[in-house]
C-alpha cells in the first residue's frame, strides 16, 4: 500500500465545485488502494482579501498577528475538503499546522520548518481516514501559530512527505507538468516525463514558476520523489526525482528564461584587490540580492565590471553604485533594464562537451548579440536585448531539438 | 490594578471602523490602569457566510469539522483587534481557544468547558500585554477545535473572569443595559443599576436576549460580577452580581415576556397515579420541551391538564398527546397557540406577601383573562390571550412603579 501526499494551491480550492473536483481525485487514489494526505492552500483570493483587512489597521502589520489572520486561510479550506470527502463517503479528519504539529521557528511570516510529529497522521492513516493538512503554517515553540511565507504550502507537502517516508509527493498545480519551455513562448514545447531535482531547481530559480524552491531543496535533500500534475485535466504530469532514477537522460531538459532583471555595469575601475567586495557590498548594505557578477580581465590596470539585480531594485542599486564609482573614480556606470536573461539547463551537459558553443552559434545565426556569460555545472545562461527573447528561445529549442523526447540512455 | 475581562459580541466588531472603536475602549480601560483581557466573537455576518458553504456542501456537516470552519471567523477577529491595538500603540496578543487552552469536552458545537489554563494569559498581562481571545472556541482532550455553541462568546468571557479571579466581566452589547422590562413595548422602562444572577436567569429565560443563560450560570456558580455595557454608547450598564452586594433591593426588578410558547390542554383525564408521567412521557420521547404545567384538583373523578411547549413543537406535541389522549380515554385537546407568558421577576418578593393579588388585581383592571399561573421564589408567570401582551405588561410596569428608582433599602 502506497503513502501518496498530494497539495493542492489556491486555484484549486477556489471555490466549492473545485474542492469537489479535489475530493474526487483524492477519493480516486484512495479507492486505488493508497493511503493519501492532502495539503491544501487558502481558496484563491482569500490570502489577498486578508492581506487587504491588515494592510488597511497598518503599513506594516505586527508579525505575529498576520500570522494568525492569514492561517485561517487554509483553515477554512481543510475544513470545506474533509466535508466534502465526508459526504462521498470517504472519512477523513482536518488538521491545522499547529495540530499536525508542524513545528517551525518563531520567524512570522516566513518561518522554517525544522519538525513534523507524524504520529496523529499515522493513527488516522491507519484507520482508514484520509489526512487534510492546512498547508503554508505551522507553529513556533511558544505555541503562537506561524506562516511559511507565500507558496509555503509546496514546502509542506514535501516536509510531509519527508516526515512519512511517502513514496510519492504529488503537486497539483493548473499546468499538467514542466515544459523544456514557456508553451506560450514556443508551441513545439513538449511536456518532461522526469527532471532532476537540480535541473527543476534552475529551472525554477529562473522564472518557471510551477514549484517553490524550497519545496524542490527540501525534496533534493530527503530524495522525496516529486511529481506535477494538473489538477483540471488527467496524465502523468512531470516527475522529479534524483538523477541515478533517471535512465534515459537528455543533455538538454529544458530552456529558462527571465525578464526581471537588469545590469548594472560600472566602466573603468582601476584592477585593486577589494575592489568587487567594495562595489557590492555597497549593493548588499541596501539589502538588493544580485544575480549574475562578471568582471573581466584588466587592461591598462583598469577593469570592467557588471552584474544583475531584480528591475524593481535598479535605482537603488544604482545609488549605491554612483556613490561607490565616485570614490573609485570609476569611468562611468551605466543601469540597463532592457534585457533578458536565457538559460540552457540539463545536468547532461556535464558529460557533452561542445554545448555551449552550439547554444552561442544558434544565437550568432539569428544575429543576437550576447552581452554577459554564466555557466554552472548544469546551465549555460547568457544575457541579451529584451527585444531577442523570443527568437533566441525558439532557435534554442529547435537548435537542441527539445521537441523530441531524448532517446533510451 | 484590577483585573477587566471585556466581551464584545459580533455586531460590535462587524467591520474595520468598529472594530477600532472597541480597541479604542480597550485601551481607555487598560489607560485607566487595569489588567484587560478582551473577548471576541466572530464578525457579524461571517459565521451564517460560514454556515452556509457548509450547508451547500451537506445537511449534515461532519461536527468536527463544522468546529474547525466555523472557529476561523473569531480567529480572523481576534488577529484583527490585536493588529488595531498594536497600531495604537497598545501592545496587544491574540489567541486561540486551543492555545489559551480552554479545554472542552468533545461533543462538537455544543462543547463545554472544562479547564482553561491561565498561566500564558498572566504572563502577558504582567508584561503589559492586552491579551484578545476567541470566543466560542475550546479544544477538547485529543486536540481537536471544539466550539461552544451559538452565543458561547459570553461564556468564554465568564469562564475567563472566573479563572482569572478578575474583579468584573463587562460584556458589551447593543443595548445599553437591562431594563424593568422590554423599552420598545414600555417608554417609561428604566435602565437598572444592579440585579441579581437569579433575576437575570429568570429575565433570560423569558426571552430578554441580552445574555446567555449559561454565562449568567457560569457567573452565579464562581460569583464573577457581571456587567452589561453598550458598546457605542457611554454609561454604567446593569451590574448582575450576587444579593448580598445589592444595598438598594426593589421588589420587583423587571418584567419578562415569551411570544414564543404554545399551550395544550387535555380534558377530562381520569385522575390516576402516573397520569401526569404518562403524558409528559409521550412529549419528552419526541425531544419536545415543556415549560409550564399545571393540574388542579381533580373533580368527578376527572381532571384537567395543561402544559406549554415552544410554538414550533406544537404540531408534533399534539400529535404525541392525541394518542396518548385516546389511551386515557380523555374527553377532548385542545392546542392554542395564541397565547404569552408574562413574568414579574425579583428577589423582594420574596419577602413582600401580597405581589401576586396586587398582580392579578392590575390584570383583572384591564379585562385581561388569566388562562394558567405558575410561581417560583422570584417570579410568578402568567398566560394570558396574546393580544394582551402590550396592554397587560404596561399595566403591571405603572401598578409595580418600575418606572422610578428604587428607595435606598
Amino acid at each position: 500500500m502506497a503513502l501518496i501526499v498530494q497539495k493542492y494551491g489556491g486555484t484549486s480550492v477556489g471555490d466549492l465545485e473545485r474542492i469537489a473536483n479535489v475530493a474526487g481525485r483524492v477519493q480516486a487514489s484512495r479507492d486505488a488502494g493508497n493511503h493519501v494526505v492532502v495539503v491544501v492552500s487558502a481558496m484563491s483570493g482569500e490570502t489577498d482579501r486578508l492581506l487587504t483587512l491588515a494592510k488597511a489597521i497598518g503599513d506594516v502589520p505586527p508579525p505575529r498577528e498576520l500570522d494568525v489572520l492569514l492561517s485561517t486561510g487554509e483553515q477554512t479550506t481543510i475544513a470545506l475538503l474533509a466535508m466534502t470527502l465526508e459526504a462521498r463517503g470517504c472519512p477523513a479528519r482536518s488538521y491545522t499546522g499547529a495540530q499536525v504539529r508542524i513545528q517551525t521557528d518563531s520567524a512570522h511570516n516566513k518561518a522554517r520548518i525544522l519538525s513534523i510529529d507524524h504520529q496523529t497522521l499515522c493513527r488516522d492513516l491507519k484507520e482508514g481516514y484520509v489526512a487534510v493538512v492546512a498547508g503554508f503554517q505551522g507553529v513556533d515553540p511558544q505555541g503562537s501559530i506561524t506562516t511559511l511565507g507565500r507558496g509555503g504550502s509546496d514546502t509542506t507537502a514535501v516536509a510531509l512527505a519527508a516526515a512519512l517516508d511517502a513514496d510519492e509527493c504529488q503537486i497539483y498545480t493548473d499546468v499538467d507538468g514542466v515544459y523544456t519551455t514557456d508553451p506560450r513562448m514556443v508551441q513545439t514545447a513538449r511536456r518532461l516525463d522526469r527532471l532532476t531535482y537540480e535541473e527543476m531547481l534552475e529551472m525554477a530559480s529562473l522564472g518557471a514558476k510551477v514549484l517553490q524552491i524550497r519545496a524542490v531543496e527540501f525534496a533534493s535533500k530527503y530524495k522525496t520523489r516529486l511529481r506535477v500534475l494538473s489538477s483540471f485535466e488527467e496524465g502523468p504530469g512531470t516527475l522529479i526525482t534524483s538523477e541515478d532514477e533517471i535512465m534515459e537522460q537528455a543533455v538538454i531538459s529544458g530552456i529558462a528564461f527571465n525578464r526581471d532583471e537588469a545590469k548594472i555595469t560600472i566602466l573603468g575601475v582601476p584592477d585593486n584587490p577589494g575592489i568587487a567586495r567594495q562595489i557590492l557590498g555597497a549593493v548588499a548594505e541596501r539589502n538588493i540580492e544580485v544575480d549574475m557578477i562578471i568582471q573581466n580581465v584588466a587592461q591598462d590596470g583598469n577593469t570592467d565590471f557588471t552584474f544583475t539585480v531584480h528591475r524593481n531594485d535598479l535605482q537603488r542599486a544604482l545609488e549605491a553604485v554612483h556613490k561607490v564609482a565616485a570614490e573609485l573614480s570609476a569611468r562611468e556606470v551605466i543601469g540597463d533594464d532592457k534585457i533578458v536573461k536565457i538559460s540552457l539547463v540539463g545536468v547532461g551537459m556535464r558529460s557533452h562537451s561542445g554545448i555551449a558553443s552550439l547554444m552561442f552559434g544558434a544565437l550568432a545565426d539569428e544575429g543576437i548579440n550576447i552581452q554577459m556569460i554564466s555557466t554552472s555545472e548544469i546551465k549555460i545562461s547568457v544575457v541579451v536585448e529584451e527585444k531577442y527573447l523570443e527568437l533566441g528561445v525558439r532557435a534554442l529549442h529547435d537548435t537542441f531539438e527539445l521537441d523530441k523526447p531524448p532517446a533510451e540512455g
